[in-house]
């Protein structure tokens, strides 16, 4: 019997345009051994995310491209099942950066030890992890929504977007309209509570949103740019903001993309739009995770995930991501 | 001999794109005479401003249209010739918003006496006056300028923008870069104080700024849009501000604008872009009032002035001042 076997996903060649099954390759490696300061996780979860659309190409941007003929990388959970650093054991279930790999070798210093009876250890993953910062920190910090404002998001049966649906609402939001993709996604968005939800395929999106929000909007939370954010401009009332969390509509385009016409919008109705990387607010985690921890065990917050099984079916998940056949966040189990 | 002769201009028509002289016509009326709390002014100076372009068409805006058939208005300054309100008396200089006329009657309540012993009267119409403190308030509020930055601004020859270079150069900014049409705007820029200059018809405005500012930009003022807005996303470094004034380079557009296409920019460098109208910064007048007075007192803050002569005219002037034929504020002296 040989030595255990470690498969990870390797970025084969670059994408143009929409990326596909070629651009990655599985490959067999040996488990690695941890040196000093080092742990050797199995990981059981891994999570796909939009924003690794474009670290697969090679241009400088806030996160770093990935390497030709190398692992991928991203959010993932796992079992410890070597330490050679302090304060870890075997057994311990960490959260760590060094997905798109069974066996991952993680410097202790980059692993965070989670608690797999205060919540299930996927939702390190979204609604309590990153994902769910990014909701939070978007919609409250860099949109500054108030009580009593009405809130639209793109992408809304995504991670990101349903949570922002709900966090709008639990904060005193007067009405929240999300659009998505599908019927059942439409259907789902109903059940998290948001007041109206549209089909972004039934029409133009100015349409489907003018009628959901016939007295505007005051908050647009951008997961998806293109015709998306031209509609909510149009939309918005005096003093509205805007949060670009992604531009998912235009992560495949080559070649750039038109939309919005109507940015001059901006100056007469004195609106703000702001990009932003959740790296940037940090200082809100103890916040959040205080107040999304209670909202969790008060049942007032609900989420999807939506499993893959196998490392080999982690570049089909993400594709799928990329095309929106995800319900809630989009995990691979390893 | 008859009763004294009063002209106006009103408009005849709405323009479909660049308007022409023959959106407008010069009507003879009689003087009117004031009724109680009304002044009748003779008017010696008029304002045209881009912000009136928008007002020929018939949509909802932040200013209302103006009306067919009637008097345009805004900013002038003339004398008293009779009162019939408390605490104005003929030969009082007001500043008030009912220009293109040669008399105008104005309720006192709209009317704000100016001492032409303190400055020249025609500096309440833009340095002293909205001009200024769109440029204020737009740099200093809007886009926070903070000492050590390079900022951008378009027009830059034009009132507000020359004025946006100073106030950047006297409030600390490290490097300033102004934009403008003809090789006489781009040497005044120099005189002006501006670190670097050009001319942009002499290339890509993405290519013309990144040579005068190699490392980047924190701010953008922005007076025009199109292809200026979108060389300053790609010019902009992280965290880097847009207040957005104007977009004077489409006004006359009867085709939505594409640009900009970087627009997703705005997410990995996290960018704002904000648009304002001065209407909502008259808390920082006083501020304002006082730091520019000081600055023209001490001669720390120049200012040109392009003057056509008579009301005849001031559709030319207004014409004129769309096509970029200014230098510093266009005025008409009636």
């Amino acid at each position: 019997m040989g030595a255990p076997v470690n498969r990870e996903i390797h970025l084969a060649s670059r994408p143009h345009g929409w990326p596909t099954e070629e651009n990655f390759r599985l490959v067999e490696t040996e488990v690695p051994k941890p040196g000093p300061g080092q742990l050797l996780v199995r990981n059981r979860y891994m999570s796909v995310d939009p924003y690794m659309r474009g670290r697969m190409d090679d241009v400088k941007s806030y996160a770093p491209p990935f390497r030709l003929d190398a692992p991928l990388d991203g959010g993932a959970v796992g079992e410890v099942v070597a330490s050679e650093a302090d304060g870890f054991a075997p057994g311990d279930v960490v959260l760590h950066g060094l997905g798109w790999r069974e066996y991952a070798l993680v410097e202790a210093r980059s692993a965070r030890i989670v608690d797999p009876d205060l919540a299930p250890v996927t939702t390190y993953l979204h609604v309590l992890g990153m994902t769910g910062l990014t909701a939070y920190a978007g919609l409250l910090d860099v949109a500054g929504m108030r009580p009593g404002e009405t809130v639209f998001v793109s992408a809304a049966a995504g991670a990101v977007g349903s949570l922002v649906g709900q966090i709008a609402k639990l904060r005193g939001a007067a009405r929240v309209i999300g659009s998505a993709g599908s019927p059942a996604k439409v259907a789902r968005l109903a059940a998290l509570g948001f007041d109206a939800a549209f089909d972004y395929h039934d029409g133009p999106v100015r349409e489907s949103l003018k009628a959901a929000a016939p007295d505007g909007i005051d908050v647009y939370f951008d997961n998806v740019g293109g015709d998306h954010l031209e509609a909510a401009l149009s939309a918005m009332r005096t003093h509205g903001r805007v949060a670009v969390c992604g531009m998912i509509a235009q992560y495949n385009d080559t070649a750039p993309p038109a939309a919005p016409r109507n940015l001059s919008l901006v100056i007469g109705k004195r609106l703000t739009l702001r990009g932003f990387l959740v790296g940037d607010h940090e200082a809100l985690r103890g916040e959040f995770v205080r107040e999304m921890s209670g909202w969790l065990r008060e049942g007032r917050v609900s989420y999807d995930e939506t499993v893959v099984d196998g490392i080999e079916n982690a570049p089909a998940a993400f594709l799928g991501l990329l095309r929106g056949e995800n319900l809630g966040k989009m995990l691979v189990r390893l």
